[in-house]
Order: structure tokens, then C-alpha cells, then sequence
């Protein structure tokens, strides 16, 4: 029995070491990212029991994906494995100011975009979970993928399961209109939305401070929660990190302070503050699950690759207060 | 006007550092490879006047295999950009024995696969070319490629221009009998064909001493001159080369000995052969064809990467007598 | 349930890049490192349900073990925490004729020499194992260690499961007559010996062919099988690679031929060996076990570090007949 | 026909990587570098048509400097090269506050800097060319370098072509007054003057706002336009960029605002601006220039190395506002 | 006769590049590392003559030790070798905010901690030294190097020779009780005190402005000069540096301002502080000792490694000024 | 006193990682090399005393050689020092077959050519000494460095000590007639001559069996021994290594057997060599040199740089026998 289930695609991030752009580059850094794997690393590390669904070419690529969850702790039991097709890759450029990082995906027909329905056992996996947790990005692989997702979304339910997602817009896989009609449809059947107030003003046209933003969405779709994570980026390599939840009761919880980063790795950020909010709700309140996400999230901008290499005891002090000079 | 125009498709390669697996990897030394792209390099290397012509997505990664093009001086002028799509490649694991090197590949659906019949002005660029070269994995990417490849030897055969054709059956793209269809029709325009016994073997089902082999094909497709290559791998890390060219008037023309090979890498080094035979062939006569395409390839298995960094005073020196003591 | 547990201490290695002496490096390649971790590692990649049982601190080197055990498939939740003490580590220095590679032990006082007896239920997870396998190092660390080794095999008689045992002598943790005394002990418990003519010469006096050595220690304690791994090192970089066993019923069963070796990290290629016949052992007979041991192992020298990132159809194909050729 | 034509060396750059100090380098990043062949090859990124006028050794370290010279997209056909002599080379130190990075020149002797005065067809390389730049380093390099400069400016004239000079004092080249009598006498000819109110002080001991010291040079040379640009550097890994310019009619163009600078490489960021100036000016007008000149700069403090890996679009989206958010 | 002697421990320190979490690290770089080894280092590219006492393996890592000594041009001959035991080592992990950097020792039972009283002749090493330096890291290793430590100091005083410690309180190698009474019984016979608020509120439970703890401890101890450095941390990667001496007769030297710095590498910041102070002492004056630690511990956070690779010319110019701007 | 004291350039070499060409290289390994540098490295490392004498740049570049030849334990302090000027340089290619290795020297004008005759008090530094030891690049490197060899060697001979000469011919500083000029007018005051059968062919048109070639000079010069020593090459990457010496009595002493070589990196051997034998032969006689010689040189060929990083237990090791298998 998992605390945790995820659905999602996993791809290999390229990476040009010492903010060399694309173009110049004799060699990649090779990471492994997606946000649903990225968000069920983070609450392995955290304690959690959890498992990504996803599917996978078997070949060296595929496995080195496979064997990544289980270094930190995921079960890929229910991985699907398939002899032919592609991993899906995407090119991550680091910048500086005033050259913000860029991202370019080559994900079309990736062997998890060709997941078909009917395939996965959800009622089998989700027996006994507590949450079920997807992003945006899965329903807009593919239209077989937005079946999958909309599969296990029911199963979760059934199965008494929350719900969540995050919403994780991405322009390249979607327009906002097709983003706009299935996560209308979804959100129904979620209970924790997370997700930023760009991400709502392009899918939803919904514009506003991000508390009335999250209101809107829980007293909408009848959700237990939402969550805004608010970035801001006074310079490619520094940064300042807060959220805010509301409750379906209508409580605001937001971080006490915005946190200042110095921006190692943003990529995988938000899929970080997912997990330690879910680890801080499954374990505790909405308060914890905000201070549990703000702390996953900051410590992860300083950790280069998507991995949340995060320990509990760490997110733990960090919540007690920051700290700048060196522990020996 | 050119001296050497060729055709086809490159692609980035992903190589992980000190034999490691693919598996294992953290990071991949980046290449742009490619079987044409490689034999102009070479050719451009000796002094030859070349352009390569093929299709590009127009971000970091199509430019940087434009830029690698001209970098080692082979005119891009004629590549075809397109705003979309993706760049081809593959992931290469470098071996020792008793672990064999591995490709594989990642090019399904990229730019040069997607080609249109009747965009390239081919009488315009092979107008007073020497020799127009492509080969067997060009019109294997897809059938428009096919017909590319067709339109260009047809236009070069109009032009007066000698065709060259490498027939590199590449298993990947397809299968034996769609490669001799294919090839069986272009063969009658080639003037010079380069091959090995495995792919004379595999597609034409034709055995036997090298040297019968390439006069069974000079005979019944009216060649000038066909070439085998003859790769002797003792283990993994080493190597022997040779060849033999047998000319349309029946003469047979063989590498001097065997060269013993410590491989470095060696892919691009049959790529690397044909530019040293053509060059040696337009300079001079079938003989020194040989001798420059055994020099060009051997020196080519001692360089990392598919370029060619190779000038022709080495070819030279080469042909003259191996050296194995530091020269200072 | 698990086909296979194992017992030892892993550790961190350190290696120079590039062939570097260790006094002059200014980096070390970091690996995790441990006899019976790498079996453990073998079989989980030949699809073998295994368990590592170990006891690690719980500080970012005794994670990254962890993690590493689970990245390839080995189940770690049999793993002793302490929040304090050392993880091990050595320093291994690569080499070339005719410097010889060298290993530097630093691991005295590590956290799995430090386990206690009576601390593992060996009862409850060897409880339908098929092998436990352990080598001679781990009764080598302390006198607690060679306590947990004993309860470890007793329990795994008790529990119907066939006992492995690699003599592996290391004579930085004890002397030939210690080694003697205690491995003399464990031998009438075990069924399954693997070990080499240097180790059986240097422990036990015992001198001769391969399959003579096995043969008389089958004899002596009651072995099912006794296999012999037979390395040769015509140079540094360089090796022959062979195995003979013998089994109860006086049947040899050795290698086909001897497989030339490149070199490329030798170090776990004997536990790569132990895999790989337990593997054969498990899923056929004694032959199939030599010829996937003497697979597993040959494929491992060529594969930096200790991890044998090799797959079943790899090893399949190795048993079938050696490549040497670049596969595309 | 080329847009631009430049004259210069170009030398190796060495520089340690990760902060290093040169003293405790064990290896260098390697770079192609040179004031005008800077400007060149951002230029040539931009779409302008290019070539770049020098003097090489025919060795590795000389062809790699055309090499990349033709990657970018610079015309390297007008190269003079020679058999002997050294390629110049220089030593880089990065630093940090509260370190300044430092410049170590060991470029006497090079084969640039005996270029021969009459040697260059200057005639037909300048027919047709739209701007002939040189830097204060070109003619500094020796008396004969300085003689080749005066030929080139001259033809330029001739030819109706704009001259482009950046003033570029290099102490260990010459003397302020040694600078001052070779400027003196080549302003006349210049129709725009590239320079900081450094140099100008330092060279010409004009002192004063930057709007104003321009328009000195302007009155004082009958220049069409002079630009100062402008560097503040509140630590040595921040920095802000500006830049001004006076035109022939009083007119004076400044930039609407500092940019705020995260400094991975400042080097050749004062060449990445002549190169969007002359483009903008090329292009457009001197407020367009300034725009472009200030975008190419700003970004170009970004990319590691000298080249100028930036796209029009990438300048032309600067330009409309700055960016420090990731784009997917 | 040298300037000044030290005696300590020097370890190995493994630190993952590119702010690299330890567990996810697959190289360390490697540096050697030590307080009193650092701060001879400094002084001996000061120009003064200096050696250092230690204990080494006479293994690869203990002879990599006294190399790295020597290459500053610290004397290392009289460090005792030994053959056996194991070098100590640490793991250190570079953060960014909001991530702390962080040590982990493994430095139990190394062979400096096993130095035994009596065997060093201090008499002869300290005849006609200057400065004899120590800090609060030696004695705490173990009982001996305590008694070790004593001997010293009383052989120093002995000597003539002025006595040098730098409080340097480590939480892993004794409580702050067991540190304040050896601490105490050491200060009677100590000249220059060197040491931070954060470690005499611990050890002493002394707090209060930094000139005023200084005071008291030169009142208590009869100290010739007591100094505090002052380091603010406002993110991880940025702080701020100053110092302030008071004397016997009740001076207040302090830092005209404090420095602000781009942290690199802050390890051995202090160590460069306490030789710069020394040779600011030696050479002049305490006001000039104060600037000259400032300088070189403010550079010394530029630079990888605990090395102070910085020369006199540079500390006098860093005395005059800082410098933002590359300089060429 | 020093037990050796050799004179001589070092330079800084850059090589290219994993045998890459020089015009592909990103990125060089920056190693010191001097052929007079490498024998007192080598024999400091076995526990002689040794000075080398040279003139550096005061600059980071000169520093680091000063620094490197500390590290290894030789004595710098007899080093003089500039200001200005320039250290040399040279560019290693590391080649495969049928590839050869390749060094570029860039060293005109470096600060040791400019060494001044009468600036070193050589009386004083040989005051006691054993061995002069001097190669024939230093004579070459300008008429100033003649004439400065010319004093040492007389001085040398004034204070009773043994000459050691080194032949090294360098085509690229001197001509054969050149050379054998200079060489002849030194050999009648050296005692030991080190060469090869090519050298003494090149520059004194000697052929012949090696210990006839030796004996030829031993006679005509009045040597005390004459050793020349025997490359083979095989291949690119492996060779062949053995010497042999002749006496002023007409005694040989040859190797036992020709050792078979891995080459990691030859570069330094035959210095390595040099080193090697004067050890044997101060404290032993000829044919213990001609040993320790030959396993000096040979186990130089495996390590990376010019640095004989071998210990003199490892020597006596490889004097006994060779091992190829792994040392724990």
C-alpha cells in the first residue's frame, strides 16, 4: 500500500555545464526529470511510500530513468516497459542576467505518450493510497494519455483516495483552450490544486492576488484546497519564493516570509514544493503542508539537477529557521 | 561551383566519457555525426571545395550542426531551415573487450527525414561540381528522402558530374530487401561505389573475396570503380584496415598491407575513407585513391568524434610510412 | 521472499581519473564498492529478487550507498541505521604496464564492522531465500562480524536455503591462520564454493590444476560445487579470463576457452562471477552457471566501477559468441 | 561582397576553470579570442556578411583560430598564413569580490604582429564593403601592424566604406602617448569611435561625463558618431551596463536604463557591442545601434568565452524587455 | 631558524563540484586541508620562513599531504612519518542560499591524533622561531596531541618565542566544557589570540561587542593582543569580513570597513586571516596586522581550496584598494 | 650540499584530455615539464638532495613551476627571478596508432634562454655536491645558455664533481652541426653521457649496436660510462624499453630483458631514466643504475605528466619483478 501515487512521463534533461549556451557545448550534463517522478522523489525522501506509473523504452535510456526512482527510494514496480520507441529528452540552458534559462523539449512520441488506456491496474495500485497526485503535463502528452489520467483520477476516488494535481502549464504540448477543457474537467474530482497565478491567468483568464486566486478555484470546483506558489526573479540567478493555501473553509495560509534563493537549479522547484506539501498534509495540517512545501521547494533551487537530494531533518530545521554559514 | 556536393542527414551524438555504459552515465560528450556531412569534412579538410546539403530545425541544436559544418570549412549555404521539428541522434557506448561498442539511435521524424521532393535546386549547385556523393541511409530516413536522393544523382548525371555512393546499410531504418530495391535502382547511375562484404552480404546476398565482390557490382551495374573496405576487429580496441578498388577495366588495386589499428573511436572512419578515396581519385587515379582512403580512415580511428581533424600533409606522411615514435 | 540474500559492508571508492597516480589527483571518481553489494548488485540485473543486509551511517556517504544498492534493483530495508561512526572507504589507483593497480584500504572502524550479534532476524528474511551468500571479508572485519556471519548461515540451513560462500582473502584484515580457522569453520555449512588458486594457496595451503583445488575441497567439506575463477594478466591492461567447477558427483566443468580481457575496471569482476553463476545455478545447472559467470565477468572488466550495469539479454548474447564489431 | 570587414589578431585564451587561480590550474579551458574577430563573429550572428583579416601559423593552434572563425560565420579566406612563428596567447583568471579577474598577454612575437605592410589586397577586400573596424590594439601590435591599420583605413576611404575604430588601450602594448600619436593620426579617417571614458582619459587625458567626452571626439575629429560606453561594477560578479552616443549633429542616444549584469564572462563584451552597434547602425539608425549594441553586451556577459553565442532574435527580444524567469 | 612554526593536523577534503549534494556526487575534488598547515601556507607566501609539525602515513595521501606543504614552501621536514594508520579526511559540501554549506569529518584515529609526547624535539625546532602557532583543533584530537600542544607552548615560551592561537572551538572533537579547561590552562602562555564572538560564547559564554570580548580576554590571560573577526553571512554566497585587535595597553585596532565578498570557497578564510595577521605583526604593527588579515582572508573566500594562493604584492594592493574591474 | 644539481628551462605543457587533437581540444591538462626538471624530480622522489637551477617569470605561470619543483621536494631557491618576460610552452598531442604522438614547442624567448652568463655562483651551489647533471637542450636554448652551461660544467669539474650530460637533441633549436659543435666542445669534462642511438646518428652520424655506439664514446671522450637507452614502439601505445651501459674499463651492462610498456604517457621517461640511473649509480655502481634506471623509466611510461611520481620502494619492487595483477 503507497502513500503516494504518481502518473507521468520522465524524460532526460541535457544540460551545458558553466552556463555555456546550447550551442556552444562539447559535452551535457544528463539528469533525469518529470514532475510527477520529481514530486514522488521528493516524498520518498521524505519517508513516504510511493510508486510512479509510467512507461518506458527498454533500453539503456529507460532504464537509467527506472533505476534513478529507485535510487531515491520510488517504487517502479508498475513501470510499463516497452521493447520499442524513444525516451523523450529535453535541452535545459542555464542563463544569467540578463539571459534568463531557456528550456527545448524533443519529448513527440515518447514511449509515455503512447500509454494506452485500460492498461494500468489502478484499482490494484491505488488500493489502501492516500493520494493520488498528476500534473498538468500528463493529460497534454497525448490524447490516449489524457484517458489514462482521467482513468486514474476516477480509480483514485473510488478507491477513497485525494486527488492531487498541479496544474503545470506547458505551451509547447498545449494550447490554453485545450488546457482550459480538460482541466475543467478534471478538477471536479480534485481535492488539492496546486498550481501559479501565471499558470491561471494563461489557462483560465482568472487574474488577481494569489489568495483570491486560490479562493476562486476551491469555491469553483469544490476543491479541499489550493495552493499559489509565487516566484519572483529580481535576476536570472536570485530569487524570492512564497505560497499561499486556501482552505474550502475559506482560511488563508501563507509562508510567514518570502524566502531569498541563490539559484543553483530552479527545474524541478515546483514538483519539490508539491511533496513536501503533501508530506506536511498527510502528516500534519495545511500551515505544515505550506511551510513543508516553501522548505522542499528553497533548498531544492540549490541543488543542481531535478533529484530533491533532501532529507526530512533538513526540511525540518529549515522550517525552524535558515541558516547562511557553514555547519561543521 | 563545388568540387564535391553531398546529401544527407546529421545528427548530435551523445557519447558517455571513459568507456562508461549509457546506463551509468552523469554526463555525454556532444558530436555532430553524420555519414555524408562526415565525408565533406574530410574532403574539405584535404582542400576541396564542398557543400553538404540538407534540412535543419533552426534552434541551438540544428544550428550547432551548421556551425560544426563550417567550422571544419564545408559550405552550409544550401541547408534547408525549418522553424519546427527535431534534431536527430543517437546515444553511442564506447566498448572494450570483451564488450562491444553500441549505437542507438534517436532520428525517427527529424527535419532531414521530412525533406520534400522538388525544394532543393539541384541543377543550380551541382552546376560544375566534380562529384555528387550520398549514401544508403539518406533514402532510407523516409520515401520523400528516397526520392531526394533520386532527383540529386539524376541531376547529377545531368550535370556531368560523377556520383559517389556509400551503400552503409543502417538495419534501424529498414529492411534488407527495401535497401536493394532502393539501391538496385540507383545503382546504375553511381560511378563509384564504397561498400563492405557485411553489406554487400546482408542486402545483395552476394559473398566472396572482396575483391570478386566488387567486380560482380562493377560488372552488372557499369560502375567506374567499386571499393570494399575491410575492417578486421583482433578485439574491440584494435583494429586492422584495408581495401581493395576494382576499376571497370578489371584492374584490382589493394591496400599495400593490412594497417593495425589502436581504435580511439571509429565511427565516421569509413566516412572518412571515402573523402580520402575522393580526394585521391580527383587528384590522381584509382591507386592513390586507395592510399589516401586507407590513410584518411586509419588516422580517422585515432580521433575522438566523427570530424576528420586530419590535414593532408599527415595523409601524406601517412601514405609514405607509419610512425609510432613522438615527433617533436 | 527473496532469491537471494547476501551480507557485507560496502564503502566508498575513490579513483583518479585518466590513469593517475593517487599522489597526484586533484579528483577522485566516487563508487560504492562492496563484495556482496556487488553480487547482490549481479543478480538484481539478471532479474533475481535479492536483499543486501548491512549497516551503514546514516550521513550522506551511508545514503548514497543505500541509494546506490536500490538504483540497481537491490532491496536495502534489511540496512542497520546509526546515526553515528564511518562509512569505509578505499582509494584505488588505476595502472598500466608495468605499474601495477593498487588498492588502499581505509576502513577500519566502519559502521558494518560494527554490527552485533543477535541484532539481524535472519529467520524472518531468509525465510524462503533461495542462496545466502556471503564472502570471506565480512567474517574478516571484527570478531562481531564473524558472530553475525555464522548466525547468518546457520539460519540459512535452517531455512532450507543453499549457503554461497567466496573465499575472497584480503590480507589487510587478517592473517592466512585466522582466515583458516574461521573459513574451515563456516565450510561444512556451505554449498557453494567459489574461489581462486591464489586465495586457496594462500589460506590453506593448497597447491595445483584448478580443478584439483576444487575438486579436493568439495571432497573435504562436503561442497555441492567448488568453482575456481582462473585470471590471467599478460599485461596491466590486458587479461585472460576462465572458470572451472567441480561438483559432488566429481564432474568438472570449465570454461570453453579462455576470453581475452581489455581491462577497463577489474575491480568487482569476481563478484560479478558469483552473479553470474548463481544466476546459471539458480535458473539451470552448473555449466549454465560457469558459462553466465565467466559472461557476467568478462563484461564487467570492461565497465568502470563496481556496478555490473549489465543486462540478462547482454549476458545471453556473450554466452552465444563474442563481438567485437560495433553494433548499430 | 562583404558588410563588414575587420583587421586583427587572435590569439588562445587560457583560462582555469571554477575561480581557480592560475597558479593551482591543473587545466585550462581553452578559447579563441581577438577584439575585431569578436566583432566579427557577432556581426556575422546577426545576418551581416563578414570577413576578418589576419595573420596564422599553419599549425593546430593557427587553423583552430580560422576554424572557429568560420563556426560563427566569419569569412576566413583573407588569412595570411605562415609556416613558422607562434600563435599569441593570453592567460585569464576569473575572479571574485574581492579579486578581480586579471589578464595575463603573452602575444610578442605572433604571427599577426608581423603582418607586412603592402601584403594585403585591401583594394579588392574592401570593394563594396559597407564598414571597416579595427581596434586600438590592431595598429599597437607593431610598427608594421600599425603601417597595415593606416593601408587598410586609407583603402577604406577609398572606398567609400565607413570606418569603425574602438579605441581598446592596452598598456602592455604601448604607451598612452605612443597610443595618443597613432590615434591622433588615424581619427581623422574614422566615422565612428567605439570607447570608454577609461581610454579617453587614460589615451587623451579627457576627463568628464561620458555624453560630453563624446561629443569632444566628434567636434575634435569630424567623427560621424562616438560612443562611450559605460561599466560599473558594484562587485566583480555584478555589473551594469550603459552606453552613449553623440552624433555629428549634437544628437546625443543613451541608453533608457542600466542593465543590472550577472557576470559569467565579461571578456569580449565591449567587441559583442561594436557588433550589435554596427548592426543596428547597418540596419537602422544610431538610437537602434545603441539598443543592439547594449543587448549583444548585456547578453554576451552571459556566455562563457569570447564568441557572441547570441541570435538576432535573442538581441531583438532584449531589446523589447528583459527577461530573468525561465522560458519553456 | 624559521618565522614560524605551526603544528596541527592536515587532512584530506573531498567536496563535490558545482554545489553538488554529497549523495549525489559521482567525483569529489580533492584538496588538502589543515588550520595550522593553512596559515603556514599563508605565511610562507608572504615570504616568511615557515614549517610545519605534523604526523603522516607514508601512503599515497600522507605523501600528497606534505607535497601540497612543500609546493607552498612550507617546510615539511619535520613531520613524523609512519607506516601505518590512515590520514584523516572530510567531506564538504558547498551550498547556496537557502542551503548552508556543511563539513563532515572522518578524521577519528588518524595518525596526527596518535602523535605521542616527547617526540618532537621542540627545543631545536624552536630555537630562534618568532611565532609559534597553534589552535584550538590540535590539542582536542586526543589526550596526547594535548600534551603534545603543551609541550610545545611551554617550549616556545621557553624559547623566547612569541605564541600564537586561534581559539577555533570544533563541536565534533570535544564539548565546550572539556575545550574551556584546556583552553584555559593554555591562554596563560599565549601572546596573540585569535578568534570569533560565536567561539568564546561557547567555550567561554563571554559575549558582547567584539572589542570588548577582546578586551577581556587580554584582561583575564594577559595577552599582548587579542582579535576577533567578524563575519556576516547575508545569504550563503555573500558576506561580509572584518576584524578587531585590542591590546595589552587597551588599543582598539578595527577594520576601516567591513569587506563584502562573493564567496567561493570560505574554508581556511580564517586560517588566511591568522597568517596575515602574522606577517602584519612580524613585519610592523598590530593596525597593519589587522589589514593585512583582513586582505588576505577576505581574497583567500575568491579561491578554491583551502590554499591561500595569494602573493604579498597582491595583499598590499588589496590594502590600498579593492578592485572590481578586470584588470589586463 | 646537495647530492645533485642540474640546470635547465621548464616549461608549461599542455595537452589535450583523451586524445583529442590539439585543434579540437576545449580544454588542455596543464602539466610543468623540463627535461633537467624531470631528473631532479625523479631522483628527490627516491631521497636524494638536488637544487635545479633556472630563471622564471615572477608571474603565476613562473610560480607554478617554482611551486611544482617544490612539491616533488626539489630545491628552488637557486632559481632566478624576472619581472618581465615570458615562460615557455609547448602543446602535447597524445596520438594511437597509426597516429604518432606530437609536441609543438612555443618556448623562443622565454625567460630561461635569456639566462646572462656569470649571473650564477655556481662555486657555492656545487660546493659539495656530487653530480652536475645538464641535458643538451640547455645549451641550445641560446649562446647565453651555451656559455652559462659551459661555466657549470667547469665549475663543477673545479669542485669535484661528476658531469652528467644528457644528450637530448632538439631538432627545432639547434642543427645537427650545431649541436655536435657545442656537444663536442663539452663531452671532454663529462663523466656520465646519457643518450640514444638515434641522437648520436642525428648529431654524430654513430651507428651501430647500442653498446658499440657506447663504447665509441667512452673512448673518444674519456667518459667514465656511456649509457644509451632503446625505445621500441611497436604501436602508438605500447613499447619496449631496455638500456645499456658501457665502462671506462669496457665493461656492458645491459638490461635483462626488454620490458614491456603500456604508454600512458612517455613524455619525461627518459629523463625519468636519467634520474633512475644517477640514483643507482651514487649508491651502488653501473649495473644497479642501468636497473633502477630502467624501472624508473618504465614506470614513468603509466603515469599521466612529466612527474616521476614513483616511490623508491616501488623501484626496488619493479628491480625484483613485475606485477600486472591487481596489488590490495
Amino acid at each position: 500500500m503507497y502513500d503516494i501515487v504518481t502518473l507521468g512521463e520522465a524524460m532526460l534533461r541535457f544540460t551545458p555545464p558553466d552556463y555555456q549556451r546550447l550551442e556552444q557545448a562539447t559535452s551535457f550534463e544528463v539528469n533525469v526529470s518529470g514532475s510527477e517522478l520529481n514530486t514522488s522523489w521528493g516524498t520518498a525522501r521524505l519517508g513516504l511510500h510511493t510508486t510512479w506509473v509510467s512507461r518506458l523504452v527498454d533500453n539503456p535510456m529507460g532504464r537509467m530513468i527506472a533505476s534513478k526512482a529507485r535510487e531515491m527510494g520510488v517504487d517502479a514496480s508498475h513501470v510499463q516497459w516497452t521493447p520499442k520507441g524513444r525516451v523523450g529528452l529535453y535541452y535545459c540552458e542555464m542563463g544569467a542576467s540578463t539571459r534568463a534559462s531557456r528550456v527545448y523539449y524533443d519529448r513527440k512520441g515518447s514511449a509515455t505518450s503512447q500509454m494506452k488506456p485500460g492498461t494500468v491496474d489502478w484499482a490494484a495500485i491505488l488500493d489502501g493510497a492516500r493520494v493520488f497526485h498528476v500534473s498538468g503535463i500528463t493529460p497534454a502528452l497525448s490524447a490516449d494519455c489524457r484517458v489514462v489520467t482521467e482513468e486514474a483520477i476516477r480509480a483514485a476516488k473510488l478507491a477513497g483516495c485525494l486527488v492531487s494535481f498541479d496544474m503545470n502549464y506547458r505551451s509547447r504540448l498545449w494550447s490554453p483552450t485545450e488546457a482550459r477543457d480538460c482541466i475543467e474537467a478534471l478538477l471536479p474530482r480534485v481535492d488539492i490544486l496546486l498550481t501559479t497565478s501565471d499558470d491561471t491567468s494563461i489557462v483560465f483568464g482568472v487574474e488577481g492576488e494569489p489568495a483570491d486566486i486560490a479562493g476562486k478555484f476551491v469555491d469553483e470546483y469544490g476543491l479541499k484546497v489550493a495552493v499559489l506558489t509565487i516566484r519572483e526573479a529580481p535576476s536570472v540567478l536570485r530569487g524570492k519564493w512564497s505560497s499561499v493555501a486556501v482552505t474550502d473553509d475559506g482560511q488563508i495560509y501563507a509562508s510567514h516570509a518570502k524566502i531569498d534563493l541563490e539559484l543553483i537549479d530552479r527545474v524541478g522547484s515546483g514538483d519539490a514544493y508539491d511533496a513536501g506539501f503533501l508530506y506536511g498534509f498527510l502528516t500534519g495540517d495545511v500551515p505544515k503542508a505550506v511551510r513543508y512545501g516553501d522548505a522542499m521547494s528553497a533548498i531544492k533551487h540549490s541543488v543542481p539537477g531535478d533529484h530533491s537530494w533532501i532529507t526530512l531533518e533538513e526540511v525540518e530545521a529549515h522550517v525552524e529557521g535558515l541558516r547562511t554559514k557553514i555547519v561543521r
